[in-house]
Formats: C-alpha cells, sequence, structure tokens
C-alpha cells in the first residue's frame, strides 16, 4: 500500500501513509487473498495487488467519514483532518480513491465494475444512515439496508474479485461473495456492539460516539424495544445534542436490556449462515482460514 | 453523463444530475473529442465516453472544492452542499468519482493513468494553494504550480486520452497534451482574472470569492506589486476573514492598478505558446477548433 501511495506533493504521501499505516484488521485484503487462493490461484503478487486497492479504498472513504461525523480519533489516533485540516483531508481522501482505482483497473476491468457497484451502494447505505439519525422508528430493516451498503456490499467485492481473478468458476465467485457478504453483516453488527461495551483502550477510539450522533444501530434499535428502558432510551436517541453524562447514562441503560445479548446472537446466526456458502468451495487451507475468519469476526472484542 | 449517473439510490441520482445538468462550459469534453479526430479517430462514441468521464471527474472535484471553500452559489445555483448537506454532498462526489474511473476503465488503461497523474496533481496544486492562503509574500511561480496541478494537467490528461485512443502517434499525443496543459494556464488565470472583472450575472457566481478565502491569485500577487496601492492590497489580503466592504474596495484597488492587464497579457502570450504545440498535428476542421478553443478562453467574459 505504501509503494503505491507516493505523490509528487511530499506532505500528500506523507498523509496517505499516516492513514494507511495506523494498523485496522486488514480484513478486506485477507478476503481477497483467501478467496483468490481458495479457487486455485497461485500468484500472490495479483491477490496482493487488488487486496491493497481494496483497503485504500476503505480507507478513503474512512477519511471521508471521520469528516461527516466529525470524529476524532481512529485506531488510537488523531482523525486525518484534525491532524491535518479538512481542505487536505479532503483532498488526500480522493486521491486515495484514485490510486486504488488505478490498482484495480491494472488487473482486470471486471474488478472495477465489482467496486463501482459497491461504492454506489455505500453512498446509499450513507445516505439511508443520515435520514435515519435520531429518528427513533427506525426499524432493524432500515439497518439492516444501511450496513448492506456501508459495509456487506464491499466485503462482497473483495471476495468476488479475489475469486474472480483465480478463474474460480461462477458458482464459486458468487459463493465467495455470498459468503463475504454476510460476514460484513456480521462484522458491522458486532462493531455497532462494541460501540456500547467495548474498552475504548481496546478499540482505539471513544465509545458510545453512535449514541452521541444519533446513528441508528441495531444495539440501540433493540434496546428502545425494550418494555422497562425501551422509551427512556428512545428520548435520549431523539435528542438532537447530548451531554457526556447522558451517553454514559444511555450506555448503562442499553447494557441493562437484553439488546447486545440479541445482537451477538443475531450475528452469530447469520456468520453461521455465511459459513454455509463455502459449501461450493473445495476443501483447502484457505477455505479453513475463511471459516475461522467467520469465528473471528463474532468473537473479537475490538 | 445523465446515462452514467444511475444509482440505486434516487436521490444520489437526483443529486449527481442536478451538478451535471447545470451547464459549465464542457471544455474537457471538447479537448478530448477534438483531439480524437484531430488525430484521424473515427467513432464518435469513444472520445464522448472518455470526455464525460473527466466531465464527471471534474465534476466530482467542484463538489469537494465547494466544500472546502465554503462556496454558496456555483453556475447560478446552490451549491450541492448548500442544496443538500455536506454529509450527503461528500458521499455523492466520491460515487461520482467511482462512475467517472469506470468510464475511463473500460476504454484503455493507459487512460487511467493519465487521470491517476492528473488526480496527484490536483491534490498538489490544492495543498500548495491552501499553504499560501492569505500569504502576501506568494509568488508567481507558487501560483503557476498551483493552477498547473488545479487546471492545467487535467486539460492536459483530456486531450492526451484522446489523441491516444485514436491511435495518434507518440509526437501527437505530447503535442495535444503540451497544447492542452497550457490552454488551462491560460484558461485559469482568466478565470482569476474574471474573479475580479467580471459580472456576477454573467459569472452565475459571486465575485471576489478568492479574495475573501485569501486565495493567491496572478490578479492578486500582480496587484500587491503595484507601487501606489500593492501595500494596501497586500494588508487587506493577509486578514484573516475580510468583511463585505472591505472585498469590494479591494476589488476597486486591483482594478485601478495594471494587474488585470498583466494578467491578459500573461493568458494570451500562453495561449499562442499553446497554439504552436499543433504544428505537429495535421491540418484539419478539428485542429481549427482546437485553435478556436484557445481564442475563445482568453477572450471570453464569463
Amino acid at each position: 500500500m505504501s509503494e503505491s501511495l507516493v505523490f509528487e506533493n511530499s506532505e500528500l504521501t506523507e498523509m496517505c501513509r499516516y492513514v494507511v499505516s495506523s494498523g485496522g484488521k486488514r480484513l478486506r485484503p485477507a478476503l481477497c487473498i483467501l478467496s483468490y487462493f481458495a479457487c486455485g490461484g497461485k500468484e500472490s503478487d495479483v491477490p496482493v495487488s487488488i487486496g491493497a486497492a481494496f483497503e485504500i479504498v476503505h480507507s478513503a472513504t474512512l477519511i471521508h467519514d471521520d469528516i461527516n461525523d466529525q470524529g476524532e480519533i481512529r485506531r488510537g489516533r488523531k482523525t486525518l483532518h484534525k491532524e491535518y485540516t479538512l481542505t487536505k483531508a479532503i483532498v488526500a481522501g480522493d486521491c486515495m480513491f484514485t490510486v486504488g482505482f488505478r490498482l484495480l483497473s491494472n488487473v482486470r476491468s471486471k474488478i472495477v465494475d465489482y467496486i463501482v457497484e459497491a461504492s454506489g451502494a455505500m453512498g446509499a447505505g450513507e445516505f439511508v444512515q443520515k435520514d435515519n439519525e435520531h429518528y427513533s422508528d427506525v426499524t432493524e430493516d432500515d439497518y439492516m439496508r444501511i450496513i448492506s451498503g456501508k459495509t456487506a456490499k464491499l466485503f462482497e467485492a473483495c471476495a468476488k474479485s479475489g475469486a474472480y481473478v483465480a478463474d474460480g468458476t461462477h458458482e464459486e465467485v458468487e459463493a465467495l461473495g455470498e459468503f463475504a457478504y454476510n460476514l460484513g453483516l456480521a462484522f458491522q453488527i458486532i462493531d455497532d456492539a462494541l460501540d456500547v461495551t467495548g474498552d475504548p483502550r481496546d478499540m482505539g477510539k471513544a465509545i458510545g460516539t453512535d449514541l452521541l450522533e444519533g446513528k441508528p444501530t441495531l444495539p440501540i434499535i433493540y434496546a428502545m424495544q425494550d418494555k422497562a428502558h425501551g422509551s427512556e432510551i428512545r428520548e435520549l436517541f431523539e435528542m438532537p445534542s447530548i451531554e457526556h453524562e447522558d451517553v454514559v447514562r444511555a450506555l448503562r441503560l442499553i447494557s441493562s436490556t437484553d439488546s447486545i445479548r440479541r445482537c451477538m446472537d443475531k450475528a452469530r446466526e447469520i456468520a453461521e449462515k455465511a459459513v454455509v456458502f463455502l459449501d461450493s468451495v473445495s476443501e483447502s487451507v484457505y477455505k479453513d482460514s475463511l471459516r475461522s475468519l467467520a469465528g473471528f469476526v463474532v468473537d473479537r472484542d475490538r
């Protein structure tokens, strides 16, 4: 990734490095690379290059997301627009998009179709999320539409791209796509649950930010259905701006309901459904790793 | 353009249409299409598709620029982030980038290299501009670096792409690239002069905004060198925020110097230099049109 993000302007290069060097779980490249080998691909540089491209595009969306959410800390460091400026962060995000696309289009143009589809879905997901901010009548279906676009479609594109360039069969490409799509849903549900129950030191960022921003996440939706505390949580969620102490109170209230357990159950159910799609793929150590990935995604604490 | 900008989310589609339907001079597609035919290309759908892609990418950068500059009016309409929201405008810009890249990569991957180079340069230009805001010791060289990145490199990419896909010779591709690059410089100088002398009704936007934002443009740089009024203009330019009446005064002061005349001379000189590069291209009605374009660019009043 660092090798591809070199620009004539040294500050721009520095900013892109700042973003990609801050770590992250690298799930998207993992999906791409494992899907490639699971379909019998032999050359490691091809899927690594595509995986890097997806991670770069993903990082670009995180920069713009942090601007939109006024995020201050990401992966234990200041967000890019806080460390540099808003203007430079928007531009750096655009440049990272560009580089990601170049890497993808160097391989095969079909891959570009996958990412374009995912990008459109990401945009749509972001729109539905925005329209449901602080809106306490938001439904579980709305939420699934949001995370389908925001997360699952890009996971799907990563796996399909890996399988496609390995010359996987149509059935393999679709099956790995379905696997990754469902994995993305499960991943995002857990991510949103961790915003309620996570330890900020492990997470590298503050918790309770979804609530602070009025984001309609599943733990909040489930908690608003609670008989005892639902109406109080609804009230807090509807408030256009909320004090720190109210966030703490809301998190405690949500944790006192069965919301987090329901989220975990839902995520596990979806992850199990994901694994079934792997039946269409031959056994291999790569398929085993994909299966383990599904386990990791739901059992992680950060 | 409208045909390619269709998303599942209808508001996203509507926003993209809002942007591309607002007109503009379409100089970038013109450069691409004319360069294609000037090199003997025969199929109109190829250069039209590339030209559309360039215009879409250009429009995406305008959306993000307007956010960065807090612009309110563009082409006689509210800017996208004012009409919708900042969040949705950032996302819509990203989606337009994506579509632009897809259109380009569908043609030939070399074209993607051209636009990636231009995008890197656009980012760098934006950075130099930002670093010189309200900085009265900014030089003409700094300015030329800014507009090279912000405008000229994309003009160059448009012309080279058109020439390249028409299977123009290496010499033709380079010559049309140099022509367009210089045309871009001349275009931007005139654009910046019009921000001082233009009629807001013709321009579809307010004038004096560069001054308001402390942008280091050539008319301001030249005016700061004026013996009689230079120091007063420097003071106004250095002010981190400036009242409407001071903008009006500054514009009047700049117009009273020889700054605008010097800008016009500079733009004409560069446009003439641009036209010389056309010598390497065979005579045709398309080459004549390119030559006329150079005339239009410097003689326009909007």
